[in-house]
C-alpha cells in the first residue's frame, strides 16, 4: 500500500493512493499514518481490507497539501557515508561499520514543503535518501530476516545537510543535520511487502532541472537488514522511528570549487523508484 | 513550583511539590506537564494559582512512582566537553564553540528506574548534568536575556553514556548516547523563577556511595543562557525540548585504568542543588 497524510501541517488526515492512482480518505478507518497503526496487525489489516474493497471514500487531491506520510514520528536515525561512490566523492574511507547520526523529528516536513536555507548558511546541500519506517520494536536484532520484518515500510527521504555547520563548526555532524525543514518525507510510506528488494532500488535527484545524484541502493556499503540489526545493538527501535539510510555520490560537497551549494530560489527534485517524488523550493530562513 | 509526573511508566500524572514538601495531584488542572503547558502562561498561572491556594489534593507518595517530570518530550539537544574541568580530564582541549550532539526522547525515564548496562558493553559510564526545559519556540536569539526568556525551567539528567560505542566504534557520538534508559530525568522540573542563577549549583554523583562527581555550573565554558543562544543559531527549540549542559569532572572515562566503569548492581546517585536527586540501580539488558 502507499499510505499517506494530506491536508495542512499539523491537522494531516491519513489516507491512500490506490492501485490506479486514485487517492482515498483513511480517515474513517484510522486516526493516522503512525507508529501505532504500524505495530497493529489488526488495523493494518483492516486498512489493506478497505483499500482491496474499492469502497473507501474518494478525495479531490486538487490543491491538497501532502504531508509528511507518519505522524507522531519518533527519532531519525542517520547512517553516514552508506554508499561507497559517496564516501570516495567526500575523500572519506568507506566506515568499517555503520556511521549513524541523527535528526530530530522536528525536521520532519512534507515533501513538497519549503526548505529553508538557514542563517548565516553558505553551504546547504541536498542528500537523496532511502527511508526505512520502523514498525515493531527492536533490540539486539540477531539476523537479517529478522531485521526486515521489523520494517514497516520506505519512503524518500531528504536529508538536507548545512556542511560548514556539520563540519567545520566543531563537535558532531548533528550541528549541520537539525536546520528547521531540514528532512522532507515522503509522498508514501510504501509498505515493505510492495518493495521486494531494497538494494535495487534507482535514487535520483535534480537541482534547477540539472541531474545531480543518479544512484542505486545496490551501491550501499551497509544494506537495509544491516543498518537495522546493527543500530538495534546499540539503541531500542520503536514503531514510528525512521533510519535514514545514506546518499549516493553527486552532493554539492563532493564537487570541485566553486561547489554549487544551495540559495533561496533554487528547485530541488528527487525520487525513488516506486516511493514517489518530491519538489521543494528554497527559500532563506 | 516543582513540577513533577508520578504514576506507572507511560501513564503519569501530573502532581506539585509544594512547599512545605507535601505531594499535590494537578491532574484536574492540567493534563500533564509537557511543552503545551509550558508554552501556556494561563494554564500555568492556573497552576501556580491552584499551588498558592493550598487546596490541591494531597497524593499519598507511599510506594508511588516517580517518572521522568516531563511527558511529551521533543529532542534532547546534549552539549559535550562543557566544563573546563571535564576537558581537562579527557583529554580535550576547551572546545571554542559548544560540542552539540542527540539523545532520542525515547532514553528517557524516572529518576529512580533501573538503567541498563547495554549487552556487551564494558565502558558504561556516568554524567551528571544540569537539563535545561524549553518553555517558548526559539530561532535565532540574539541576547542571553531573550535565551534565558525562553528556559521553562531546569532539572537533573543523568547522561547516561558508553564510552566504547561513543568513541571506538566509529562516527558520532550519538551511538554511545542513546541506549534504552540511558537519560534518567528529574525528579523535579523546577521551574526558572525559583532557580535565580543557573551558573551557581552544585553538582554531585555517587557510585556505590563514593563521591566521584563534585562540581558546580560556575565552571561551564559556555553557560546557560549562551548555550541556549547558540543552538537557536542552528536549529528551532520548541517548548518541552531540553537541553543537557554538560558533565564536570570525575567520570570513569578520566580515570587511570583500571577505569571504573558500570556495572550490574551498580548504584549511582545524584544531585544538583535545589533540583533534587536521583537513585538508580545498574541491570544488564
Amino acid at each position: 500500500m502507499k499510505l499517506l497524510r494530506v491536508g495542512t501541517a499539523g491537522a494531516e488526515r491519513p489516507a491512500l493512493l490506490d492501485a490506479d492512482g486514485t487517492l482515498r480518505d483513511l480517515s474513517g478507518i484510522v486516526k493516522d499514518i503512525d507508529g501505532e497503526l504500524l505495530a497493529d496487525e489488526t488495523a493494518l489489516g483492516r486498512v489493506r481490507a478497505a483499500a482491496e474493497s474499492g469502497e473507501l471514500p474518494v478525495l479531490d487531491a486538487a490543491g491538497l497539501r501532502v504531508g509528511p506520510p507518519l505522524g507522531r514520528l519518533g527519532k531519525i536515525v542517520c547512517i553516514g557515508l552508506n554508499y561507497h561512490d559517496h564516501a570516495a566523492e567526500t575523500g572519506a574511507e568507506p566506515p568499517a561499520e555503520p556511521v549513524v547520526f541523527f535528526k530530530a523529528a522536528d525536521t520532519v516536513v512534507g515533501p513538497y514543503d519549503t526548505v529553508l536555507v538557514p542563517r548565516g548558511s553558505v553551504k546547504t546541500d541536498w542528500e537523496v535518501e532511502l527511508a526505512v519506517v520502523i514498525g515493531r520494536t527492536a533490540r539486539y536484532l540477531e539476523s537479517d530476516e529478522e531485521a526486515l520484518a521489523h520494517v514497516a515500510g520506505y519512503a524518500v527521504a531528504h536529508d538536507v545537510s548545512e556542511r560548514e555547520f556539520q563540519i567545520e563548526r566543531g563537535g558532531t555532524w548533528d550541528k549541520g543535520k537539525n536546520c528547521e525543514t531540514f528532512n522532507p518525507l515522503g509522498p508514501w510510506l510504501v509498505t515493505a511487502d510492495e518493495v521486494p528488494d531494497p538494494q535495487a532500488l534507482g535514487l535520483r535527484l535534480w537541482v534547477n532541472g540539472e541531474l545531480k545524484q543518479d544512484g542505486n541502493t545496490s551501491d550501499q556499503i551497509f544494506p537495509v537488514a544491516e543498518v537495522v540489526r546493527y543500530v538495534s545493538q546499540f539503541m531500542t527501535l520503536y514503531p514510528g522511528d525512521v533510519i535514514n539510510t545514506g546518499t549516493p555520490a553527486g552532493v554539492a560537497l563532493g564537487m570541485p570549487e566553486p561547489k554549487p551549494f544551495l540559495r533561496a530560489g533554487d528547485v530541488v527534485e528527487l525520487e525513488i523508484e516506486g516511493l514517489g517524488r518530491q519538489r521543494q523550493e528554497l527559500k532563506n530562513a
